[in-house]
Order: C-alpha cells, then sequence, then structure tokens
C-alpha cells in the first residue's frame, strides 16, 4: 500500500472516481478513499439521465456547463470501454417530456422555447405525433417536447468505470476507508488522517457527496449540503416498450438495454434513511401506469434508493478553498453528478496542474459562497 | 446412494415432503426425489394461513380433513423443532374476515354463521369494535368476522423442516432428480426411471403439483392438474402495524415475525408464467392502502410467484390408483397445501401400512373420479 | 400471443437465441420456446471463452466449425450491440495455455506445433517469456503457448443480447414454457403441445441442451445426450491480475471486464446436480493458487455451476431429421456451445431457407448417427 | 418522530439491541440510533458460538460474566419468541475442542483441567471416543475437550429479535441515523447531535463496536478499539455432518439448523476493509477439510465477513463515564458479543435505575482504564 501520493481523493462516488481518472489520465499518482464500496451512495442509484432539457430550464453557468459535460460522453464511452472492458451504455434516443394535461402544455412549450432560443433541437409533438413516435404512450398525454440529443448511461456501470479506469492507470483505490480528518500546515494541505493510518499529498480533494459538510467544516469552510432521497425501481420485458426516455410531472421512465426500464424517483428532503417505502413505490408505480398504461404486463426487477447530495442554492461546490491552497471541492452535484462527472473530472485535473485558460464561468460554483469570510487565523486554529 | 428403498416419493414440495417425514417416522426407508430445488414451486410461495375459516364456507370433507389438519401443527411444530432445529413459526392472533363495503356484509355474515353452526369459535366485530383490535385498520371497513383460532406458519420453512427431519431418520433426499416415467409389473408397481437410474420400491407416491398429470397419465390416471399463478409481496416495519392475519376480497395480510407482513395472493389461471408483473404488485398494493393505510410507511421487501396446483371440482387426488397396487397420489391441493399437508402425511402413510380405520371419508378425493374407467389391459398396455 | 409462426425453437440457451436471432434476421417469424428463463442452464454459466486452440486439439470439422464461427464475432457484437444496447464482451487479448511441469511441455508444444500447421498465429514462450507477460504467473510454471487471437465473451450477456434482438426484430419469447411432444403429419412437422396449448410452424428446432433427448426420442432419434457438470467461481480485484485467458490442466482463468477473472471448471459427467460443491471449490482455489500467486488477495464474488450437454462422440447433433421435414436439430455443444452458437445460427437459418451451397462438412454431426436406421413406420407411428 | 426519551443508545448491534431490549422491559422510553442497518457490522457476521470454554481459559471476571451471560440464554430465547415470533435458534449441543496433534494434547488437556477446576462438566475423549460421538471427523484427530453444556444461537435472529422485542415493548429505532456528537451540560449528558436533528434523553449509551472511538473521545474519554476482521464461509446438506460445535485451531464448525454448518473463522487485525479474499476462503477451507473431510461433498452457500471491536487489554469497556453522569459506555466485546449481551444489558439497564447490588466484579471493565485523568475542565471544554 502506497501512502504518499500526488493526490487525495476523498469519495469513491460518480464524482471521485471521475476525478480519479481524469487525473491518473494526466499521469498524476491518485490514492482514491471509499468509506464504503465504489458508488455504493448516490451513483449507483441513479437512472443515468444526461438531462440538460429535462431538468436545466433557464439559462446560465449550469446550463453551460451541462452542455459541455455532455458533449464530452461520446469520448468517454470510448476511453473508459477501452481501458476497462465496461461499457458504460451511452444511449442517445433523445426525451419525451410529455404534458400530461392541458395545464402542462404551456409549461412544457415554455421550455421548448429556451430550449430552441439556446440552439438546442428540440420539437413540439402533437398528441397524434408522441403516439406515432411511441405507440406505448397514454392517449391521455397532450403533446410534448421531443428532445432528439438527449442520452443516458449506465450509472453504476460509469461509476464503476471511471475507478477501475483509474487504477488501469496506477491509481490505488482504498475502498472501506473512511477519513477521519485533514492534514494541513503553513496554509497547505498535506494530507489525511483516516481511521488507521495518515496518508500524503500535496492535493486533497473532498467529493463525498452528502458526507462532505464535516470534512470541509474541519477546514473552516461551510458548504450546506443536504440529502434529498430518491426511490426507483426498474422493469423487465422482452420487447421495447419505449425508445426514448419519457419524463413527466409524475416521474420518469428510462429505457435502459435488453429491454429494461428504470422509472423514477421521489423526492424527499432531509432524509438519510435508505429504506424504499410502500408510499413510495406505489405513487411511482401509479405515475407510471398513468402514462405508460402498457407497463402492468412487464415484469417486476427490483426497487432501490439514493442520496442525492443537495446545496442551498440548488449549485455543487466546486473550486479550490481559499485559504488552503491544494484542497480541492467538487461536491453537491445533486440530481446532475452521471451529467456533470467529465467536466468536473475535467475541470479539478486542470485545476490540479494549474491550467489558467478556462472556457466556463465558475464564479457561482464558488466554494465560499455560503460563509462569512473567515479570517485565515480561524483556518488556521482548528 | 441407494437405490431401493420402501418408499419412493415424487415431488420434494410440502406435500412429498410432509409424507416423507411421516413415513420416515414410522421407520419406513424413503427416497424423496425433487427435479429442482425443495419447495421451489408452491410450497415456498405461500404466505401459510392455515386458514380453515377463510377459504372453506361449505361443510363437507374438505372442511373436516382441513379443521383435522389444522389440529396437528401445535405438536407438529415441536417435533420438528426438536429433529431440525428449524421453527416453523406458528403462531396462532387469529384472522379477521373484513367487509369492506356494506354489500360484502352480508356474504360475511352468511359464512359467520356456518362457522358458528359447525362449532368454530367466531364472532362478529363491528367497524368500532374492529378498529378497536387493529387500530391500523381503515376507518371505511364496515365490520368483520374474527376467527380466534386462525394461525399460520412460515411456508418454505415448513416444507425444509420436513424434508430434513425426514432426512435426520434416514430419508435420502435427491434434489435435482427428474422421474421419466414409473416402472410396474403385475398389476404393482415397482419403481421409477429417472434421468439417469433406475430406483426401486414397493411403493410410490406422486406429490408433484402441477406437474404430476404426465407422470399419472402414464400411469392411465386422468387427474388434471392446471397452475393458478399467484404473486405475493412483502414488506418491514420495526413495530407491528396489525396483529392478526386481515384478509379481505382484494388481498391478504399476514403478519409474520419480526414486523414483516405478507401481501398476496394475484389468481391467474393456466399460467406457468413465473414472472411477477407490474400490474400484479399494483392491484396488491392498492388492495393493501384501501385496507391498511399506514402500510404506506412501511418498507419494501421483495415480490415473489407461486404456481399452486387446481383440479377441476377443487379437491385434491388423494388415495391408491385402482389398478396398480402400491402407486399412491397426493397432489392438486390448490392454496390448501401448507394447511393439509400434515393430514396428508399421515394419511398415506396410514395407507402404506395398510391401515384400515379413517376418520375421515375420502371418497371425494379419489384419484380416478375424473375418468371413463380404464380397463386394465389400457393400464398394463402402456 | 401469437400461436402460428414460422418457425418454433425449442430451448432459449445460446444456442436456441442465437438460431432465434439469425432467423429472424432474415425475416422469419419465430416463436421462442424456453422451460425456464433464457439461459438458465449451461449457458449462463459458461466463462465465455472462444478457445478454438485450448480445447480442440485435432484436424477435422469441429476444428474448421470453431474457426469459421470465431471469425463471426466481431461484427456479432457491433450488430447485437445495435439491436439491443448490450455489449457482449468481446475480448482478444489472447490465451496462454501454460505447462505447469517438465511433462506438460512435449504435450503443449504438440499442440502448438498442430495450430502453427493450420495456420494459426501461436507461439513458445519460455517461462522468462511468461513472466514478462504476465508478472503476476507463478513461476514454477515451464513454458506456454501464446494465442493471440484467442478472445471471450461474457456468455451471460451474449445468451440475453441473441434472444432481446430477436425480440427486437419480432421474434415472440415465451419463457416458462414446456414443450411436451411434437406435432407431425405425412413426414412434415406441423408443431409442438406446450404445457398450455399447441402452438404450429413449418419447421421446429429442437436445441434443449441436455433436455434434448426425450423429445427427439418421441421422434424416433436416438440422440443420446448426458450432462456433465461444472463448477466455477469469480474473484474482483481493482487492478488488472492477468491480461490474457490462462488455461491450464487443472483450471483456466478468464480475465473479464472491470478486473473480474472467472475461474473453471471442474467436470462431473452425469451428473444433474446444481449444487456447488465444497470439493469443487477447492479444487479450483487450490489450481488457481498454484498459477496465480496474487490471486489470494483478491476478492471473493461468487460460485456457480451449469450442465453441459455432451454426447457419446464430443459432436454436437446438427441437422434436419432424416424422416420428418422440418425439424431440425442443434445441440450437444458441450464446452463449445458459446464458440460454436454464431456459426450454429447461421446455419440452421440456412437450412430453413434450403441454401444449398455449405462451405462446412456437416457430415459428422448428423443427427441419426447413432442409431439404428428407423424405418418411416416407426416414426409415424409414434 | 420522538425526540425526547429517557435514554438514547448509540449503535444497533448486539449490544446496543440488547440494551434496548433489557431497557425497555423495564418500563423506560428508549431510542436506539443505527447509522446503518441493524446488525449490520460484526453482529451478524457472528458464527452465534456461547463459547465460554473455547476461549476463556483462565478464571476472572471476565470467565464469570461469561457464565453469569450464558446462563440467562434459556429464559432470554422464550421470552424474545413470544415478544417477536423470532426463533434465536439456542442449540445446546456441546463443543469438542480437538487435538489435532500430539502436540495440541498438551494444551488441550491444560484447558480441560482448569474448566473443571471451576465447577464445568468437561471431559477428555480419546481419538477413538470423538469419532464414537462424531463419526465424520478425521481419524488424525488425537483427542477432544468435549463440554456438554456449551450452545449456540442464530447471531443475526439474536441481534434482530433483541431490537424487534424493544420495539414492541415501545422503543423507537433510527436505522440509518449517524450520531455526529453528543450534548452535556454541567457534568450531566443531555442528548446527542444527528447528521439532521438534536435529540435528548437524561441517558446515552455508546455501543458503536469499532465506531465508538470518535464519539468517546469527543467526551474526553481515550477507549482504543480496533477492528479484527474475520472471514466465515457456511455449507449446506441434507443430514447433519456433526452434532457438536468443532473447535480447532485453524477453524471451529458450528451446527446450524436444517443440516447447515457455519465455518469460521480468520483474524486480521486493524482491518476495516470487509472484502473477503480468496486467501482467507482458502485457508478455512483447508482446515475445515482436515478436520472433517466428509465436507468436500457439502454444497457451498455463502461467504461474508464482519469486523470485531478489539481493545488493547482484550476486555470491553462497560461502565459509566466517570466526569459526565448518564453517559455510559458498553463496547469492545470482541468475539465475545453475543455471548455477553445479556449481561451487558441487564448490567446498564441496572446503571440506570442506580441499583447498587451488583454481583459481578466491574473494576476490570473500567472506562477510563487507559487515560491520564483528565481534568473535568478538560472535559467541559470539549
Amino acid at each position: 500500500m502506497v501512502r504518499k501520493a500526488d493526490v487525495i481523493i476523498v469519495g469513491g462516488g460518480v464524482i471521485g472516481s471521475s476525478i480519479a481518472y481524469y487525473m491518473s489520465a494526466r499521469g498524476m499518482k491518485v490514492i482514491l478513499l471509499e468509506r464504503d464500496r465504489l458508488g455504493s451512495q448516490a451513483s449507483n442509484a441513479a437512472a443515468g439521465m444526461l438531462a440538460v432539457q429535462a431538468e436545466i430550464t433557464e439559462a446560465g453557468p449550469m446550463y453551460d456547463m451541462a452542455r459541455a459535460s455532455r458533449a464530452l460522453f461520446p469520448q468517454l464511452a470510448m476511453d473508459l470501454k477501452e481501458l476497462t472492458g465496461i461499457d458504460i451504455g451511452l444511449k442517445r434516443k433523445g426525451m419525451l417530456r410529455v404534458a400530461a394535461t392541458e395545464a402542462d402544455v404551456g409549461e412544457v412549450q415554455r421550455i421548448l422555447d429556451f430550449q430552441k432560443k439556446e440552439g438546442e433541437r428540440a420539437e413540439w409533438l402533437s398528441a397524434k405525433q408522441v403516439r406515432q413516435q411511441e405507440p406505448g404512450i397514454s392517449s391521455e398525454i397532450q403533446g410534448a417536447m421531443f428532445v432528439e440529443e438527449d442520452s443516458h448511461v449506465d450509472a453504476p456501470e460509469l461509476c464503476y468505470a471511471y475507478a477501475k479506469a483509474a487504477a488501469a492507470l496506477g491509481a490505488q483505490i482504498n475502498e472501506f476507508t473512511e477519513v477521519k480528518s485533514l492534514l494541513y500546515t503553513q496554509g497547505r494541505i498535506t494530507g489525511v488522517v483516516t481511521g488507521e493510518e495518515e496518508l500524503f499529498a500535496d492535493q486533497v480533494v473532498v467529493a463525498s457527496g452528502t458526507w462532505s459538510g464535516p470534512l470541509l467544516a474541519q477546514a473552516g469552510l461551510t458548504c450546506p449540503i443536504y440529502p434529498v432521497k430518491g426511490e426507483c425501481f426498474s422493469v423487465l420485458s422482452h420487447s421495447q416498450l419505449i425508445q426514448s426516455t419519457i419524463f413527466s410531472d409524475g416521474c420518469y421512465l428510462v429505457p435502459k438495454k435488453g429491454g429494461r426500464i428504470v422509472v423514477g424517483a421521489t423526492m424527499i428532503e432531509h432524509s438519510y434513511d435508505r429504506r424504499v417505502t410502500i408510499g413510495g413505490i406505489s405513487k411511482l408505480l401509479e405515475a407510471a401506469k398513468r402514462i405508460l398504461p402498457d407497463i402492468v404486463d412487464a415484469e417486476w426487477e427490483q426497487a432501490w434508493c439514493g442520496l442525492r447530495p443537495q446545496t442551498m442554492d440548488g449549485l455543487p461546490y466546486l473550486g479550490e478553498h481559499p485559504k488552503l491552497k491544494g484542497l480541492y471541492v467538487a461536491t453537491g452535484h445533486y440530481r446532475k453528478g452521471i451529467l456533470l462527472s467529465p467536466i468536473t473530472g475535467k475541470l479539478v485535473a486542470d485545476w490540479a496542474e494549474d491550467k489558467s485558460e478556462q472556457v466556463l464561468s465558475l464564479a457561482s460554483f464558488r466554494v465560499d459562497r455560503h460563509q462569512n469570510d473567515p479570517s485565515e487565523e480561524e483556518v488556521m486554529s482548528l
């Protein structure tokens, strides 16, 4: 076991694993620390939508970042397959954001106008056109926005592939390793303390999702992150019930390989409870039946849930600690962790290499945006 | 591996395993053959209700047999625990057959009158009394019949315990062994042919549930048996949501150990398809929520299904082949296999010992009741 | 549910599923019948080696067929991914057939000479060269034959992808459907009888592996097939312990995606018993440790087993019934079912289309090679 | 959700759950907090031996406590069954501590002498007597100590039953709830802070096993606890291969219900890594085969591991905080958590009720035995 590296990454979810991959790819010596198993929290629970259009409905840095990140996936999928043999299941069959009622039509069309204005290929389909394209969809649907470029991946495979690709490039992966505290001296990070030992590096990245808060607090940073529990289930059928992702107010349906569909997701704020409830499943089932009546004949596969790391303003924390050189933060990606994982990995690798040119404006994601400016003494006295 | 025994039992479900146990307990040398794993079909899928009162609503030989069998469970539970260490989870906390609507009240009260006439302890509870006894039950319920003696067991444990008790008493258990045909000569059974070898015994018992037909047909017996698929799911909670079994038209809820509840069951006739469908789960979920609204907070555990072996007149086939001495049939128990397993095991053991005195009238269960009398030549020429 | 098709395929393993795919791809209407789940027997249990060189050590029709089939995989992998989204994990990193002792060296070199003579790219590596290429291999190894073109796939994914691709092309897949008998009239097949109904087609393919015998016997064909049980286990590690497949006398190690290694396989003839034994695991563990000492640090994943369908002469049965037009047989592929699945699917599709030109000599695989010529009357009188 | 109770217990393993049960049984209002699932760490991984004689080979407070605790099990088993329906699988079939070599004979006989001196029923069996009693044991065994009163339970069932019994008696169980810090004022504990809220109680019990250290450190207590990883596997057979527990230097074999045997356990100090390794399984397999050669025919079930909480002197920490009234510690039970769980639960309930009479001498278990006496100020200033 190596105890000294160029960079130590805290958190083996999709964000931490992506960072480990991009840094290893640039020749840095990486140690990736995960307190449980790789991807065992939010990352493996995700449906894997790269849903720039479904969830981001206003212009701004998040929208720009999402588009930039989505564009990285085709090459990424090939690179990860080459390095690890793992297929991340990238599928670009578009997304239908359906209007279930007359009242929804206006809202969906507003989003459509925004997408078009931003230069995305998106179009309105009438109820009849929707059913021509997806014959299984309920005749109750009033119409839909169709976004041709929308795509999705297998979230557990993506997280696993990042980590395994990092390992193939020389990274050391330590599962079941909890970081207790940070080591630093004279305004520079120097390493971390785990349950068993001290590990040293010039750079440390905190990417622990919902569990990032306490570690950052030790460094004087107030980055409030809270969990939003999401329950999902999946069904199987021999033939494909739908071709595109179907997105509505009550649920979304993501068609995976081999006739599988993932149905998600409930949103329960501030719950660390990872039990799937009868109420949650029941709500999703009813919503899915309303949109896709034929789903009743599909086979039940399984149910699961995950905790997405949410922030007060809905934006992730991305950046270097203002006072502790070498300590980077990349967390709070909420429901966009899968989508934003490549751009996040790339950005952190850029910072570590001190690359100055940055196309994206990152001011909105500053790690110290939620705090009363701590004096340097405060940080140092921790 | 022994190839000669006193008796060969074909089918390692709860009926075949019970017979193996009772025969072994009387000193007979038993070989139990199961084509897959013990209990892998209907037996492990059952909710384990010993529901004399819920399902049998008319006097007759089935009712008598059910009551006689239920009475065997307390001693049986102790004997199986002693021999195998397995607790079959016998729990006698009564059963509430609820009337969900005004219209149901009449039907439930008719069943209640029948139970009382037959000397069972059963009583009518008003809506208020129902909720005093089970505070979680919906205020929509109009009343209920309460049967104090109703009990239930853990079905998978029961089947397993029978087989393991038989093994402890010397029986040989061969899983993954399919019987291809019967061996007989001069009007006597002499053994069976499996996929790999011939096995010999003076007595053969066919107890293969839904799969019994073809083997019996080889012996000239027409015993039509068809599958009725049943889907179930289970939930977990730390505290007990209900004390008694709740039985309604749409579903039943059986409270198991440790706060677990089994919710069952759909009825899909003539389906061998063992996939659990979204439609099935959805129906049960809605029915369970109507009766026990608090179930929405319980945790989802799992879903499964089983194929119950049904006959044309709803009665099992129990008895000796009319022309082939030593060939016994014990199958077609439909939803009452768990309940009737002890009496069935005892009866078959009695026959094998030629015990003449029989308290129960078995004429209704004759194995040749569904056929044009085959001549002896027909049987022999097979 | 459709009850009339161009072809009915009996058996949803890798062979039946491949046939379903190739026939569907040519526009035939296919019904695929499987008594349990797709691939639930030998197919999902395989390690997925496309091991022309490891197991076939003599020239002949089997060797020719194996090479022809292996050549189909690269295009097949792309086609299945396109149709189903499923990646079959085709990986071409070569195979090392190691000589563990001085005594083995001669035998391995004999095989090497044969391979070279047949035009395969194969070379001898000294002990030192072996460890340069695969540093984890034990220093006890004396040398190895390296076959650069050797490749492997994920067997469960392959079977699943064939079936799902067939479904995407219009095939109907019926799981949990057991075929009881064949229907024919005047020397032509007309359909099959399942547990629940009659299904009709002009062509029927029997591809039921170990379970094919009884159905073929009904048609007067003696095609003895017996099971050879094989146990396997798998391990996980973050970094790749080996790059190529390692093949020795005691076991083989196949490096799968994400650092997984499959270790196989025991060979227990005439056993239908699907339980994994302590003895089997123990033998494989010891053999794997001898070849790859570092495997002790890898993580235990799981153990499983499958039943491979073997024939008396080690060759599959491939061809049309000599008397019953339209009844095809494709079974008995033993340990080569994965490798031979594409060529088998293609051949059967050719026959069904009456394509006369056949590059391969199939006389050795005739379905009636093991029987006294049955008269047409015998077949018809069944 | 209740936020105020008489006592808050931190840790839902077998120790915390036992305390929750005994306190609830005395009418206290209990909140049990577990950061993951009940029993998900060491408790569910244990083989369940109540092995007073196997592991404790010297007189002292640990020996006295172990005997006192073992004596509580028969009544406890009945009480838990009554309250929850859960059978904890208490089985008293004795234990054979075998001497595998001549050299071992002396050591085993020394332990035997000690046991006899302390008044335990224990006897020496010659090699021949061992095989008369357990015919499956290897003929290599030189003899054994037989302890008739030795017994065992199903460890996962025990932990679950404690918690469910507590819930049945009114306790509130919060899984997925991590305690971040303690609340106290003026030398008295007042509650805890979880990831989401503050919870209040007059008494707090820390029973978090390997994870207790940081929380206790917050209260100024130095209670070093480190994990000792233990790997196990289990096998199945239809008939019982052994009747008694077999204990040797290399492994132990514990016969569970239904023909199951648990084989344990490796000992890897200071490892938080919960992966089961090939090396660990391999060692246990070899040791088990040496003692019980027939185990090769048994069926592989599964492998798992757990982290046992060990202390510097091998004794648990049991007692009240010297300066913070109402803060109790009960942790560090290492391999004896199952055995000591009832006496621990009873003791903590006694303390909470201020029962002065204590039969056992607890000085050896003092919570402050490993520290330089902290001044009250130090504690308060945290």
